[in-house]
């Protein structure tokens, strides 16, 4: 057997950080108090990221002995939650809770740190923020509006959503009004689909008027309590425009700054535990959720190859548009596709599939 | 829009376990020093488990400000590496770190613990011992042992293996002499395979004389090491006999007892951040293996739909032999299967596979 050489590198920036991260930890207790307000771009309510994120504040108070002190808001408690980037940016708000996703009126390459169509499942985002670029990408994107970002939870994978018909190919999906907003929709609309966003709430009564002949809301466990099942007969897989996606505390960058090395570890211990809880729940939770929908007879179908594939190539198109006008986007963009290009061929391997 | 009623047990569940976590970790520093004797199953070189195995003594050090001190010791420091399970039930060491498989002699039903063929991926076993009965049947079966176990970390599915001919149905494998083990390989036996183990140094020198055919080691990036491109042409997939693998922390529970809940919650976050961290090595450093045994000309090849389906079929007499005799693997195996049930229609759907 050969020497491990090449991984002396990876193993030396392991050990870094491994004991930067336990080393903060060890003071604790002689940190003066902070004070800080958190919006989380999630109800309590809310399956998975609602625990998780309602969960933060308590476990960093405890691991920092209380010297950091959160008082929690829910969404729109402090600022509407489109606004939260620019409060953790000025201060107004110190911390936030979101999908950087949320902001991509702002900034388009955000998506690529939240979730892209075609993008990575949650091991390959773990990977990219981890071992690739991606972790650093962000921190300079994030720093330049002064926010410190940390990974601290995922969305499980998304259903592809519910139509009113079967889509056999890409030529079905012409002239079909969807509800969808955001990458996922510039790329239907590639492909003559006419989009609108439009609120959770207000799917309903629009597929069942016949204003909208498709519409995507979420993953299972929380599409069932939209009760679209009632009015569209057929639920499709996969959520091509946004497999995992991983969720981002904001922390404003003066104030994380200002805190000592062992407070800022328990952020990231905190955050350690929200990645393993909200992979545990959100993994756990869709079987049952898919057992409801189909005993309300609805039909499962999965998008055919084809069709899949041409829709990959009209996002391929979009991102390229993107790129051209965004030297930041074509930057994270290159990196992320890199990424997945090497994880790819491996994930498909080991699940079996030559490309 | 209907309520989500149904989470909100969850939700107190995993309110529960995160303040009791981080209660225990708010009063380290009063905490009376405990010196700890750790040996590892994974060599410090060892590409993902020796580096997250190695900085697991000082994460959790700095964790509880030291009041928990880890001696390490590599691979047989102590005792022999299939030793480590009875010297920590027994105390004579006090911490153990490895795949519970490596004690299916003592216990088959410990391999629902690690891997099984045809098991779970990483996210499937974090949502079975995190929010499915997996955590608790594993504390069961290791407190009988005075043993008490934290999930530390994973090891990437390994490959299909190395073959020196194609196989493109279950009768190519017939006669076939294979270095392979455990419970992949009762399986392969099943199918008329002669297996054998042997040290992974002995196998490229089998290989090669011709004594055996076929040989599965580990993942690529720990296969290329081996030098196995040089004299097999085929290299397969999926790793069906060993998918993702969990890693557990076994200490002495009567030690384990004795520390401040403070302490042991610095094991749990040492044992996240193992978590996170093994899998973004495990998943990123296998792209530029398979490139790397491409450049010498081999032949990847994914086993057929209908071999693996044989085999699951293999497999799932060996498991159901092994229950007849085993009330306990009886009972884990049922309960890992309901689960890998429904999580797999999730895991398939969302993959956009209809079963």
């Amino acid at each position: 057997m050969k020497k491990f050489k090449k991984y002396y590198l990876s193993s030396v920036i392991a050990l870094i950080c491994t004991t930067s991260l336990a080393m903060q930890l060890a003071h604790a207790q002689k940190d003066k108090t902070v004070r800080f307000k958190m919006q989380s771009g999630y109800a309590l309510s809310l399956p998975i990221l609602g625990e998780v994120s309602s969960n933060l504040p308590k476990h960093i108070e405890a691991l920092t002995n209380k010297s950091v002190r959160i008082q929690y808001f829910e969404p729109r408690g402090l600022v509407p939650n489109e606004g939260i980037y620019d409060a953790v940016a000025t201060g107004a708000v110190d911390i936030g809770y979101a999908g950087l996703g949320f902001f991509v009126q702002k900034n388009p390459a955000l998506a690529y740190f939240d979730a892209v169509p075609f993008g990575m499942d949650s091991n390959g985002l773990i990977a990219w923020f981890n071992q690739g670029e991606g972790g650093k990408l962000r921190d300079e994107v994030l720093a330049k509006n002064n926010i410190k970002g940390i990974s601290c939870g995922f969305n499980a994978a998304e259903a592809g959503g519910w139509f009113n018909k079967e889509i056999n190919s890409t030529a079905d999906l012409k002239g079909l009004k969807m509800r969808i907003a955001g990458l996922g929709g510039r790329t239907y609309e590639k492909l003559g689909v006419s989009t609108q966003s439009m609120a959770g709430g207000d799917i309903y009564a629009a597929l069942e008027r016949g204003v909208i002949d498709a519409a995507e809301y979420s993953m299972p466990a929380l599409d069932q309590n939209m009760g679209l099942y009632e009015i569209a007969k057929y639920y499709y897989f996969p959520g091509w425009h946004q497999p995992a996606s991983i969720q981002t505390l904001l922390i404003n960058k003066t104030k994380w700054d200002s805190l000592s090395e062992s407070q800022q570890g328990a952020f990231y211990a905190a955050c350690n535990q929200a990645l393993i809880t909200s992979i545990a729940v959100g993994e756990s939770i869709q079987g049952e959720a898919l057992d409801f929908i189909r005993s309300k007879n609805v039909n499962f179908r999965v998008f055919t190859p084809e069709t899949l594939k041409e829709l990959n190539s009209a996002w391929l198109e979009v991102s390229a548009e993107l790129a051209k006008d965004n030297v930041e986007f074509k930057k994270i963009a290159d990196s992320y596709n890199i990424f997945q290009k090497s994880y790819g061929e491996w994930r498909n391997l080991s699940s079996g599939k030559l490309d």
